[in-house]
């Protein structure tokens, strides 16, 4: 619904109202380029124009092949992984099949969802532009292998996601397997309004249609100016503020349902903006739970924070019973829901009491249409953001590295990337099992 | 196991063997003033000696009053609930009775737990040292509540675990709940091998005395030397990284199970080290999922990081099913355990090679020994690192403003915390359903 910058107004650092003046007219040239960028479907750009390409019926045609599952395992790890995570867990419904998440390659938790998992009745969406993505392949692999030990026809229950070519594709094409396309110039980060996103709501009961409306209302509403764009102006405004020392962004939901929000937001933060030195760390926290671990930190600690608060404007509630405790008078004729507002504003207000600039958004309600529109505008956010600050938004070379050392350590490559592993010095502090012998074994090679 | 300091030593920010020595010369002097601390039953410092002074014997006798629940309901927050967690998501088996911790007053999340629950076959622990914290109790009416509109009752099936006077307590006498102690002087956030972390633990399978032998075996080991004292080493060398840049620690298990343990160190970290200004801001990540999230950001971002590697030296594993998928024949022969292990190795080389501080911590394995040991070494590297930097590591002052808000917004009182609430200037940028009129409201008054 909207985006309040009243506190940035009045803190240190913060911005003046000249300031955020200033801040527009840059703002106009930044969108002139953004549309350019679209309207070439350039790298990048052109996320920004999924609510106008991506194919609901396609992703429902797909979903459809498959009838009431009892359970959805998703394989993809990053941004193949949390756009989904992201809807379903702000929007699934308590009766809706439970989705599961691979999206790391710990065995132990591997073989504790595949022990919970009735096989027989799961479809497995596997997520991977590459079609090579190690974890997504291994994770598929594992799965598929429990499934043919099982005696299931595991072809008739995967779902594949992923670019025009390479082994996934290949592998749809081999089996006739349904296989829906990650989008052509989207990073897996800007994919939540795609099939890669929208496919495991489809499954559940989430009205993907009301989620890409609200999205293309943001669509719609982009404009030149951050007085009548939202997300341009929490893009700019978190622009501004990072140049002025708050080089860390506290993304702080009110809601445990947009917890998992917070961490697609961190990856869209994180792997777009940060290049070359620069860039905002973002960094997220749960409201309330996070006043009892965090408050202290962001209030007291170094003066280097922009928190972002966000909450539903309305919610389903539960009236606190009354009571007699001492103390907790105050709490009488009150609900779950008027005291984590009351939190909320307390928080935002207390931020400002220590001039710690906070940015509020406000969102109607926990509704596909409000998430979608919210995704939208947090992703022109950062792009407006990478075009003020002269950053490479779409790229992320400083992954690769670890990739290729990763290959390298299990092909027992001898390479630049694997060097620096043999070469690795130690300096060990040891701790014995037994609390008798520590030692310190000092500097060595591995 | 061990702390490895071996990266920190090549890169900048980082320190020289020679600053480890002079480091040594300091720490000798604080390891002084802590065990004074520890002797005399100082406010803190009292909570190293909880290996000595926790009695598991009682916490059993609390937990043996309920004979096999069927779920176990935590209602704590912040150093009420994380040390519990931390154990149970670590440590707990896939057939003891869910734990589901109430560390939020989000009405939606309550409800759903509500529904799941057996509530016939739970119990209820309740923890909060005051007995008047707002969510803790609120909570706790919310679930009495729905206990005595379901005829249960609900004296049967509570425990509680508060101070030594206030509502909690008085309701244990006046029921004849069974009643643990928080202990005194030791601050929520060092409270996990109390009764305040044990207990949940102690009605699962998990053996807490091999938790409490682990810290006690890492008490034994304090010395005046961080060549010795691995807890001792980590701390000195944050402290002094932070100095030199390294404004934010990431913790990153590789691990889905130490998750939760990251949360408790975050906690741990920020409520303590965020002092007047200072302090070093923790951020949290899971090794190997957010190598696709945020190693972009602390390999190419601002160098201000030190990222905290941390892995069970042995695991169970899974074998990666051969494949003849191209492009990943190096998986074959491999395991996800393998796997995870060489992305540990990659990452922490992927981040010496991008010049960013990376420490390496490896436990034995996820066992209640080794957890205990992880547990205890981080609280006294965090009380080091307080001491170093000449913080009061055991306040948390900046906390108490939003509670005052809090409390006065819902008595509708006017304090000088509700009036700058009140006085909030807005900023508004509107989006609105129809994605029609958006306009800024510009700046006024609430």
């Amino acid at each position: 619904m909207h985006v309040d910058l009243g506190t940035v107004l009045g803190t240190t650092p913060g911005l003046s109202e000249h300031t955020l003046e200033q801040l527009n007219g840059v703002v106009g040239q930044a969108h002139e380029r953004i549309q350019h960028g679209r309207a070439n479907s350039e790298h990048g750009y052109t996320a920004l124009s999924l609510p106008d390409t991506v194919n609901l019926d396609q992703i429902r045609s797909a979903v459809s092949r498959f009838e009431s599952p009892q359970a959805i395992v998703v394989i993809g790890i990053g941004g193949s992984a949390l756009g989904a995570a992201t809807l379903v867990d702000a929007l699934g419904g308590e009766d809706d099949p439970p989705v599961h998440v691979l999206d790391n390659v710990d065995p132990d938790s591997i073989q504790s969802t595949l022990s919970q998992l009735p096989l027989q009745e799961t479809v497995v969406t596997v997520i991977s532009r590459s079609g090579q993505t190690a974890e997504t392949l291994s994770n598929f692999l594992v799965v598929r292998e429990a499934m043919k030990m099982a005696d299931i026809d595991w072809t008739q229950q995967t779902l594949v996601i992923t670019g025009e070519s390479g082994n996934l594709s290949d592998l749809a094409t081999q089996y006739s397997l349904p296989q829906l396309s990650v989008p052509d110039g989207v990073p897996g980060r800007f994919s939540v309004l795609s099939a890669v996103g929208l496919t495991i709501a489809a499954f559940l009961d989430i009205d993907v249609d009301a989620v890409v409306k609200g999205a293309a209302d943001g669509e719609a509403d982009l404009s030149g100016s951050i007085f009548e764009t939202p997300g341009y102006a929490y893009g700019a405004v978190a622009h501004a503020l990072n140049q002025r020392g708050a080089k860390i962004n506290v993304m702080m939901p009110y809601a445990e349902r947009l917890e998992t929000f917070g961490e697609w937001f961190r990856q869209l933060w994180a792997e777009s903006l940060a290049k070359d030195g620069v860039g905002q760390t973002p960094a997220t926290a749960l409201g309330a739970t996070d006043q009892h671990s965090q408050l202290q930190l962001y209030r007291a600690g170094p003066p280097d924070k922009l928190v972002t608060l966000v909450r539903p404007a309305t919610r389903d509630d539960i009236d606190i019973p009354e009571t007699a405790l001492a103390g907790l008078g105050y709490l009488n004729g009150e609900s779950l829901g008027s005291l984590l507002d009351a939190e909320f504003e307390a928080t935002e207000a207390s931020l400002f009491a220590a001039d710690v600039p906070a940015i509020r958004i406000e969102i109607d309600a926990l509704d596909p249409h409000s998430l979608g529109r919210l995704l939208y505008e947090m992703e022109a956010a950062c792009i407006l953001f990478g075009e003020l600050a002269n950053i490479s938004t779409f790229t992320q070379p400083a992954v690769e590295w670890g990739k290729r050392a990763t290959r390298g350590l299990l092909r027992d490559a001898s390479t630049a990337e694997t060097e620096t592993i043999t070469d690795k010095q130690t300096f060990i502090i040891e701790w014995t099992a037994s609390g008798s012998s520590p030692e310190a074994l000092g500097l060595f090679c591995l």
